[in-house]
């Protein structure tokens, strides 16, 4: 279960504190144009400090193990691996002991019966999610070769810690942020993914409709708690008459897209809208109540280093790629089981 | 991708108009107790009308056809069928000219080439979550194979039409729905769920993390437009502070639970809890404006015929039953990997 | 696992002795015409008597489901059920007792714990194999879907209890047949599989090998212990001098065929030739020794009843469309995967 | 599907000349021993030289990227790399020209649309079963943990272009080895594999019979062309009374082994006994005849370089691995669907 999709598919693997993390891809369409450096602006994105960060990110450099050759993709598995560096080895113990409040230190313990590499979260590192955002870039670039110019998606922040965002300044986003990080504690926030130019027919009914496959993705970015599409939770309030799309061409544009682009799991060529839930950061510096095993009682737990304030923001481009992925595999199937459903 | 699920799997088939739905269920354990009978309760459930409908519902009488033998499961595929009685012979040619606004019909079309079944919804009907309740049955008996008493799942109507209905009586219910139904207009509604007594360790991370694979169940049911674990959406705005569920014990039961039982994607043992947003029926009797593709223009779509004003409530017993069939899956998934995860 | 395919996916079911037997399948292309009439064919070639046998097989009529409208599939899941007539209500309890010999008595016992269906062998009846007849019809069509006149396969009897059939009339054949029949005892088989009119292309690297997949499949029919593909194990004892296929065109026709029209696991456009070695029919008169688990003794076992003396000439066209499953998902695959990839 | 298994899954890639090949394993239990010096024996018999030959073999080292910590598998995915050292920087356009007989060269040029990597065979090369031997040597230790011992696993060579092999000693092996090598061709062989101390109940019917997924994973190693269970294709001579295997005690053990150990798709708790065929290496130094796509007609191509001439005595140890990886997905399957299948 650590892989993905059908046909374009995805296997991440990886340590926070081991040798790396990386992501194996199946089932890419060969000749595609597809390079180390261009990961590198997505990956940025990523980075904490966001916009105004340099490409060059020495620790997060993408190397492409396989499944390349002279700068496109040859159709076999491609391999792209982050190699960890300045990993200090601290003592995790602790939190064999005592396991942070929100963590997945105390279940991670439990479901491999102790075994589990807890340095630096392990394997529940989000520094996993390099993968996610590799994979996309190459995925965005499969949604790209349909005729009319293909997919476009795009993610990006709308609420962080409760506050509408969008019409923050860069300025004003540090500003927020920096306060958040004083305190010591974290905000989560809401991310907004929207897909352009979509085809009609992406998404089977039922278990591989298009909602079902791409929560099944987005779920497993760390700390997303909800996700809904179109007009989602509030649109649920509605009538019928009010919720219900009008048709108004041959090409099935809406008035409205309370539906989120999709009709029976299916891609219905109006634009794919979903909003996606990010809970705040687990790991704060304010010292926390929890269950201590070694001395059996309540205890204060007091994290140290270095955390970010608000995952969110990082979460925008992992979203906007992990989705890509999706629509990648969705597109493929499509075109195998019915040669006559693209134009 | 009409399936489902890795050990523990299910596919579904069927049209709402054809010779009948049904579900194929693989991968169940042999010596499981289980008859006809034994669906009865949560399909009449799943009827409309709800809470004192008779239990004797001759058109949603399941027919066990293979796998079961004696009263008991044998180990072989399970297939199970709902013969379509009652189905009347009308003529559905209307909405492949003018499909339904917030229906299946126009993507159906696109996608099948034309060839899709349009009667009574065809494939997309909500008649083929007969299948996910049959099956959920049988899923709850082997999540209740554990010991300390198994797993016990519920899923509540929390919210219709913007109302919090969890103070409703049966009564107030029908005079709401009631109104709505005159209105000829529909509404939609939120559904929670609940799992209690849950083990530690289902769930993987990532891909097969336990609101990837869950979430992916929930939005094959029709009209479910967004899924929130633990405090969802809301939780999203609290402060790190705020959100970590301290940890009180050493069975890892917390104070809060505003991660819904999952952290890093495996049950912790806290209640697994989400709500389940589910869209007002876009079958409705008002009249409504869609695109005529016969005269090329928008025109006006009355539709006729009996349909439900509030699906949210029907969809509680599929939520709950389909919620079931996850965990069974994810529960002998963790058994066949770690012998010890189970006490 | 009652399931094979990524793409064009089938699901086997049913008991011989209870309700019935079937197939499901996912994932077939929409339009592709299709009725019970059309199976009634290959249904008939795979019932005892072979050819000469009237069409109008009472106890195997096919019966579609579901994921048919019109003649044509929908592009929706397909169900084909084969109802059991005449079961007898004999008692089997005997085979619980003393297993027989070269049967999955005794391993479905321990397997399920004692809850497996035996009636007529339970889900392990070769009766199963009806589905796989069924679905490989219109498997057939789908790989006909390709320019330049389609995928042609066949199946042919070459070996029966040890000696050469191909020059056999049926009158031989059937005195053949007869004689064995007469002693009580059953001899085995071998078929060879052909496809003509291969595309390049079908199959992938590894695990997905054209051998890989096509063995999976063959595997499942009861009774088959062997498969070699071109000169097989005959070619092992030859010079790579020998063995290698010479080039001679640039469609990639070769002067021999000891690879049996696959290299690297992908289809080279020669014919995919396969031969299948099926045991004979482990139910027998002649009275066998085994276990008495009640009596924990060796004692004599004598079956009674009808049974195959020679089920190689039944599985011919099991074999030859179980074949044709393989190749219509491999081609669905392939074109998902690289959209130039048939001309 | 470059993935195999369902909970114990593995996943390959890499090429022979580009940065290394390696595995990725998921779905091992926590807790088993396991370091890079572990693999070095079950390396070393697949080094070209056999016995003898130093366990540190450089350019075969393998590196442990993820999924194990301390010394013990963690939960998480395994990921084993093997670096690419020495490739030589030759020109391989020659054999997109002239591709070779019995060669991936011209199905790969197909199949990828002229991307694919072809030096050194790309993809296609056996130095990709460095992976599955590195993950046998996992698999091993997986099905060692069973009550009463657990599954031992053993392949040899019994045939070797054409010559039973099977009393040779190491010398008489070198001497004809270096008879063929010096001829410039090549040989294939027999290779006889044997799992002692089985379990009953491994395998299901039907897609998932013991037999189907082994014979998909044992096609999935370069040049094999054949493969029968116990008797195999000499025992579909035999009559029934002859093949059938007599049952003698209550752990069911027979008489005779003419099913290898597998009776409807299950192990029988004898032996698993497997023959596999492996084709003579296509890799030849005698000039051959093919095609020259540049100059449009047949060609002689002469080929050099190191080859093997017989790559069966090297893929002895890849089958007994790989046969490991199946038997453990299988033993975690069995174990998850009926946890009271091993005593």
């Amino acid at each position: 279960m650590n892989s993905f999709g059908s046909l374009f598919r995805v296997s991440i693997y990886g340590e926070s504190h081991g040798e790396g993390v990386g992501i194996l891809i199946d089932g890419c369409p060969p000749g595609v144009k597809f390079s180390e450096e261009d990961m590198l602006e997505d990956l940025a994105r990523r980075k904490a400090g966001g916009a105004g960060t340099t490409k060059r990110i020495e620790s997060d450099y993408p190397k492409i193990m396989s499944g390349v050759c002279n700068g496109y993709t040859t159709g076999a598995p491609i391999n792209i691996f982050f190699n960890n560096e300045n990993t200090r080895s601290k003592d995790y113990s602790l939190f064999r002991r005592m396991p942070r409040p929100g963590h997945s230190d105390f279940v991670a313990e439990h479901k491999y019966s102790g075994y589990n590499d807890i340095r630096g979260g392990g394997h529940f590192s989000g520094r996993l999610t390099l993968g996610l955002v590799a994979a996309g870039v190459l995925a965005k670039r499969v949604v790209g070769d349909l005729q009319g110019g293909g997919i476009e998606v795009q993610g990006r922040l709308v609420e962080a810690g409760g506050v509408d965002v969008r019409e923050y300044t860069g300025e004003q986003m540090e500003l927020y942020m920096e306060r958040i990080q004083q305190e010591g504690d974290s905000i989560g926030g809401v991310i907004e993914f929207t897909a352009r130019n979509m085809p009609i027919g992406l998404g089977d009914p039922f278990f591989g409709s298009l909602e079902s496959v791409m929560s099944q993705m987005i779920f497993s970015i760390p700390a997303v708690k909800g996700i809904e599409f179109g007009a989602g939770f509030e649109g649920c309030k509605l009538r019928g008459s009010q919720h219900n799309d009008r048709i108004m061409d041959r090409e099935g544009h809406t008035a409205s897209n309370n539906n989120g682009g999709v009709n029976g799991g299916i891609s219905n060529g109006n634009d794919v809208v979903f909003r996606v839930g990010i809970k705040p950061t687990s790991s704060i510096f304010v010292p926390q109540e929890t269950y201590n095993f070694e001395e059996k009682k309540m205890d204060e737990l007091q994290i140290k280093g270095r955390h970010d304030s608000c995952i969110a923001r990082r979460a925008v481009v992992v979203v906007e790629n992990a989705a890509a992925i999706v629509l990648a595999d969705l597109m493929l199937r499509a075109r195998g089981i019915n040669k006559n459903i693209f134009k």
